[in-house]
């Protein structure tokens, strides 16, 4: 792992509004992304304290969930993604092993009781916490025509099968 | 303005690993969203030492930047957004004075020479604090087929006139 120096000063602290309760305990487990989580629904509890702030967010289908990738340890700059063999820079990757250990995924909200927001689409480990909810907004969030980089190269099956991680579902 | 009291313990501390350069100098003349800005671009400047991190990143159309809203002040859990005359809980709009001041927005990307990034459809404050750039990925990020709660109410000629708020293109 490679150390950074120049970063001891502009520290920008953030603190969790609430923490993510899903049936993933393990990171080696858990799929790398929503889309490959259909079947993991969870909930997104949210703080007491920040109750009000949830106001009309049930009338979204999907919601953006902004949070601490709190076990991710190290950082490297070339990284191995799940679904390729070959290593990519990691701000072209979703790896966790980022500088800032921020992780973003836009999942469905099936319905809320008060401060506990029930999803669907969980790639988040059990326990991870929250930093910001924000509402999908097609207008805002949909780019349909896009370049996809190394992605596109990974075709549909393989990224099912890395995608997954050894996840099953309850049968 | 609330404060919040339990929120002593548990702060995770983030570093930027760049910032933006925009013709956005005030935020009362920056468009609230990349899709009232079009016209805006700008260039997403990443510290030297991170430079290895962004090899093949030039290969996507889109990116994520993950950044530190860090004019806005204050938290307030009830807000009027920009695009309403009424109150949405903060987490239901994407408002900036959220409890952790984190924005987030998918950007063109039209090229990049070494650790510039030359973006459009800038809508964030020059000098910016970035904190992590993603690779807009279709196969991940593509929700077609979403219940956008009050903003499906906001006509789009009302949308265009109340997003811009005031900024012009240089003619």
């Amino acid at each position: 792992m490679k150390k950074f120096e120049n970063q001891d000063d502009k520290g920008i602290v953030f603190r969790p509004v609430g923490y993510i309760k899903s049936d993933h305990k393990t990171a080696e487990k858990t799929p790398v992304q929503p889309v490959f989580a259909q079947e993991c629904s969870g909930e997104a509890i949210i703080n007491e304290e920040f109750s009000e702030g949830l106001k009309g967010l049930e009338e979204f289908s999907h919601i953006i969930i902004i949070y601490h990738l709190h076990k991710a340890r190290d950082t490297e700059l070339l990284v191995k993604p799940f679904l390729d063999d070959r290593k990519h820079g990691i701000f072209a990757t979703r790896f966790p092993k980022r500088p800032n250990k921020i992780g973003f995924s836009v999942v469905q909200l099936c319905g809320r009781e008060g401060c506990s927001l029930k999803i669907s689409g969980v790639d988040m480990l059990n326990g991870t916490p929250i930093l910001d909810i924000k509402p999908f907004v097609r207008r805002f969030d949909f780019r349909a025509d896009t370049k996809d980089g190394w992605y596109e190269k990974v075709d549909e099956k393989t990224a099912q099968k890395k995608g997954r991680r050894g996840f099953k579902p309850h049968s």
